[in-house]
């Protein structure tokens, strides 16, 4: 919990704590949750169609589909970027960095995996004092010598 | 407000649902938005030290140190989840997902975005049914030519 | 000169010796060097016509296109290699570097490069003793710091 | 045998034809060849010391090492086309597209194959005209439908 709804949820009655936390638990990662059950519902096994849905078409094709993808929008992510360097508008970024994720999701989808097991990997990096520390070593002495 | 949050909040006294409405507005992003937090932090206009934070090193090197682990963090998915195919166990295409969304999040930061922009992007594609229709027949008429 | 070359020169009356090394010169690129004539050749500049060729067509396109192939052969040679780790037969290697080498020289042509300067680049690492000693102290490094 | 290569062997005694023709044959793929021998060379079942030889050093490590390079790489050739078209200096690109095919041989390398079985992928696209036929039909059907 952060510190601003821990300082919140104490001005809540207690009988509302637990209740809020799990509502904040459920929202926290509503849109993307919801874009992988959307992405679930596409999955032919449960009805999708790979005549009528993009996704049920990549979920039905395999992995080498969706996997060639994330290669190809990683790619316009990075060409997104050096354009924004040469003066693009930033939302050009936006739109290829959401393509990339959109695309991680239809593989994670595949896998039985959620956005929510990516995230919470992604919070254990929050308090980067430690990882920092690790991978600043490691890019330091690179530099030394010459990466 | 989603739809369990807003019945959760009609349970809520009236003068706590306005903090609560802010609170899942704070926290609908939370881990994401921590993480840009501590991202925007390392930047060295922020006080960020190159010589102490691998973020703060990464951005102080300038866009093609950071947009270049956007394509070998592509590339390490797209091998963990071939070895997930072949038997490998799902959290190291979870491992790998994270490290490519982070690196995606070290290039936001840059260009003065946030996760916020990419998830608004992906909660317009949540409505997934224009998008796909249009996906679908590019995808279509990729394979009836033999793509 | 290669050593059979050279035995092969040493037969040669004295006077041919030095065309037969410029032949040579001339010839090591030679399926390189006229696939690059074929690429040149499909330049909307010079006639290619984007109706009737795939090459001329990315060409008349710009940047984006071809090197948006470029990650994406990338990717699928990752794959492919991935593929013959777990048996597949490695003609599918083959197949992926060559598509990922091809869209490379259409980047190169566009550029006013050749496949020429990119062997000599090459010739220059194939005394690879002084490069290999640099990558090496690098590759250690890193592997000391536990990348 | 180039026109070049055919005018210049009309000079050389008819004794020296076949020799030389056989010269040129060997010689085609010399550069490529002899680098590939580099790296055949550093295999650690050849003998090759990883703690010597930064190509030994990436065998030894196994696929995912070389294969995270050809992802890396690739997006260093995208990211110097991109500088390259913002006025950067050519040389740029041909040094990674060396360092892409640099990193493919030792793939190849690794798993029993040469340029040579590259070259002669090309040289059927050398004829471009069926492929380039089937590759426009799909290329075409994609950009009506909006890719």
């Amino acid at each position: 919990m952060s510190g601003k709804l821990a300082s919140l949820s104490s001005k809540i009655p207690n009988r509302f704590t637990s209740e809020l936390l799990r509502a904040n638990d459920m929202s926290s990662l509503d849109t993307l949750q919801r874009l992988a059950d959307v992405i679930e519902s596409r999955k032919p096994a449960n009805g999708g169609d790979p005549e009528k849905s993009y996704v049920s078409r990549l979920l039905h094709k395999g992995p080498d589909a969706f996997l060639k993808k994330i290669g190809e929008e990683a790619t316009e992510t990075v060409m997104a970027a050096k354009d924004v360097d040469h003066g693009a508008d930033a939302s050009k970024l936006v739109y290829e960095v959401a393509d990339l994720w959109f695309h991680s999701m239809i593989a994670l989808a595949h896998y039985g995996l959620t956005p929510a097991d990516v995230i919470d990997e992604l919070a254990r990096r929050e308090g980067l004092s430690g990882l920092e520390e690790k991978a600043l070593r490691k890019a330091q002495h690179r530099e030394l010598t010459g990466d």
